[in-house]
């Protein structure tokens, strides 16, 4: 059984912080692992990258087979039954609708001074996408990655995905194909990192690297941060559900196993203003537990780290989901849009009973990769904007400079910043001299 | 004299090459230094905090007196002169009204399944701003960082700034003020930053924390990222000037030299079409270096970094300026527009003669902390949306899940994770059985 909390309990406040820093994450120490691998693809290329999955995967490669060529991809993608790749394309297409609209719009403007000022927004040229390898290999992940990099106009878009022992999962390389990605390499691990980032023959280098990994992956992200860009470093999946006792506690439960399953590291939450109802809850989730294919896994979770918390109202519910900034939050309430008004740090918020968190992961619309560990009090998923940079733009007139200018000028001094000031000074000199 | 490269002569692609791979910063490795400073203020709170600004900064303080206080601000204030005043408050206004323009929109749309979908963005809560003491404790930083947040609508924003031996810049208060900072802190290094990600007795945790520093602030941003979140690790700063032969070659020395005045580690290049013109601007750099206050400074970077690089068009000095990424673009032109139009990479442009960097730096609008180190190839400078998040919003209908539904299910069949489906299935069985 989970925890259960109560906000009349004189306790309530001590239990329910041990609960938000409850540490869920115990990664092992990789990092000087992944920093001689770096340093190895670094120093040899593909030679190291070659070498390392022949060691690590079990697989034999050379530059040439490194990617999957476009003919074993057809093949691998016609073992795909009609009805998966017709999931998989009814979710590309609500994905690329939802993210289509995320594209931002260039501005510029001319202000009264005679200044012209805006910005451009712009692709990067080459993106990385980590797909793990093994159990945690999905293809619902390539499309969220992948989409996004196609919307906001990447150029080259690739895929590292490691084929242990040769074996691939033929929806990823489906997914990938519907995503527009150019080129899977059957490659994984920080040896995979290392090559997008500094690039080797066979693998050009890019300039972003997005997607999720184990250990070593995550380490070798770090690492090679500010080399190219990153996306976050996702800690294990989160839920918090607010359910009043208008719902069937059976869908509650697989609702808060639907996380509990990811990993022993889940954390599934309920909040609820009815007592009973949440020991409903907790039962059902018991029973669904009974013949559950991963329970060993969500037992684990929701024993370790799941909790029902009983509260007094509904507003008190929206202030401790604010104080646990969840990254998947259900609001299975009479009125879930009145009560998401009152909510500020979610990832994503799923409205009313029919929403079931699961439709988020696949095919709502929205990313499913989303920040984790309360990081959504500052930060957001994976959007097209992280595939786009701003460039600012700004022209001066000489009317405008002979505005602005010379306030330039004495800040510059302000600061002991000469050549600032001179810069602007040289020009103001010449509009004096009556030239210009 | 810099370096003059061309890009006829036959090693051109090498000496570009080493140019781009030229190592400018070599930051000291204070890294156990800095977690063991994270740890004592993590352990001892204030305490901490009040020893090691005893320590570092010479000053004594007590709780009482870690913030200044609003009598000592109105103090610090008076002392600024009504120019600086007046030139503050041009700037102030002008980056207010360029960053309005930043504040994204919240969407909600239903899509013909019935399903409802969209985003809201948020401000953070809490940001704190670190300001360096010394030299480099610049206001308009102040500006650049602070005014972004509070378009942002951040709640509580507050400034760390180290007053070594109790000296303190009446400007950098004065900027806090227009920018609607609620607290400033006389702190500053590692302790500094490790007070607003964890909080002491006195000082309340942040969300984020932006702003430039030395190493030591810089090694301690990393560490504390993920905590809370954190701007760019800015490396020294860079220009690269594009000017045709139409160009007075004094004001493209100013330009150039505005950069190098920084820091030894920055650099400053020229691109030009016409070879005697790189030459004369060259002699006027070295003219206006016989007398810059900051010449030691300024004739080092430029010496050991800066180049003058000759194209045989102009379209070659895009593509070049595209591998270089600058952190700052100047566009010396006659069609300064339409060359913009050829460059992707770029932090900010500046556009035609009568726009020199420096008007970016102080008053132009656009904010001032940009992307270094050939990192605009994947990042932005900072702006309204630094101090946002976005959480994506999804609301299904009974409708809406009987027709997208079975395809979740089916994915998430496929990948493996049952309860992900039985959350999709419980709900469909409802509607089969027509009680819906």
């Amino acid at each position: 059984m989970p925890q259960f909390l109560d906000t009349t309990d004189p306790d309530f406040a001590a239990r329910f912080d041990a609960l938000l820093g409850a540490k869920r994450e115990d990664a092992p120490d990789v990092d000087e692992t992944v920093a001689a691998i770096i340093a190895d693809v670094r120093a040899r290329g593909d030679a190291a990258v070659l070498e390392l999955t022949a060691k690590f995967d079990r697989l034999e490669l050379t530059p040439e087979t490194l990617a999957f060529s476009p003919e074993e991809i057809e093949a691998e993608c016609a073992r795909v039954s009609p009805e998966d790749r017709a999931a998989l394309e009814l979710a590309a297409q609500r994905i690329r609708a939802y993210h289509v609209r995320q594209m931002p719009e260039d501005q510029s403007w001319t202000d009264p001074d005679g200044a012209t000022l805006g910005w451009r927004w712009t692709p990067v040229s080459a993106a990385g996408l980590y797909v793990p390898g093994g159990l945690a290999s999905y293809p619902s992940s390539v499309l969220m990655n992948a989409i996004p990099a196609q919307v906001a106009g990447v150029k080259r878009l690739v895929i590292c995905a490691p084929t242990p022992d040769g074996v691939c999962n033929p929806l990823v390389l489906l997914a990938a194909r519907l995503a527009g990605v150019d080129t899977v390499y059957r490659i994984g691990g920080a040896q995979a990192i290392a090559a997008l980032a500094y690039g080797t023959a066979t693998i050009a280098p890019v300039d972003k690297i997005t997607g999720p990994g184990n250990a070593f992956v995550a380490a070798a992200k770090r690492r090679v941060f500010g080399k190219v860009g990153i996306d976050m470093i996702a800690g294990p999946s989160e839920i918090l559900v607010i359910a009043d006792r208008n719902n069937d506690p059976d869908w509650i439960a697989v609702d808060l196993l639907s996380q509990a399953e990811h990993d022993e590291s889940a954390q599934s939450l309920l909040i609820t203003d009815d007592a009973a109802f949440g020991r409903a809850v907790a039962a059902a989730v018991e029973k669904r537990l009974e013949t559950l294919e991963r329970r060993v896994i969500a037992g684990a979770s929701w024993r370790d780290y799941g909790a029902v918390i009983i509260v007094r109202d509904l507003a008190e519910a929206a202030a401790l989901s604010d104080r646990i900034a969840p990254e998947h939050l259900e609001l299975c309430v009479d009125d879930p849009d009145g009560l998401s008004r009152m909510v500020t740090h979610a990832g994503a918020i799923f409205l009313g009973q029919w929403t079931p968190e699961a439709i988020g992961d696949y095919i709502g619309g929205p990313n499913h990769v989303l920040p984790t560990a309360r990081s959504a009090r500052f930060s957001s998923g994976l959007s097209v904007m992280d595939f786009l940079k701003r460039t600012t733009l700004a022209r001066m007139t000489p009317e405008a400079l002979r505005a602005i200018g010379p306030a330039a000028e004495r800040l510059a001094i302000s600061e002991s910043l000469e050549a600032h000031g001179l810069s602007v000074r040289a020009r103001l000199e010449r509009l004096n001299e009556g030239t210009e």
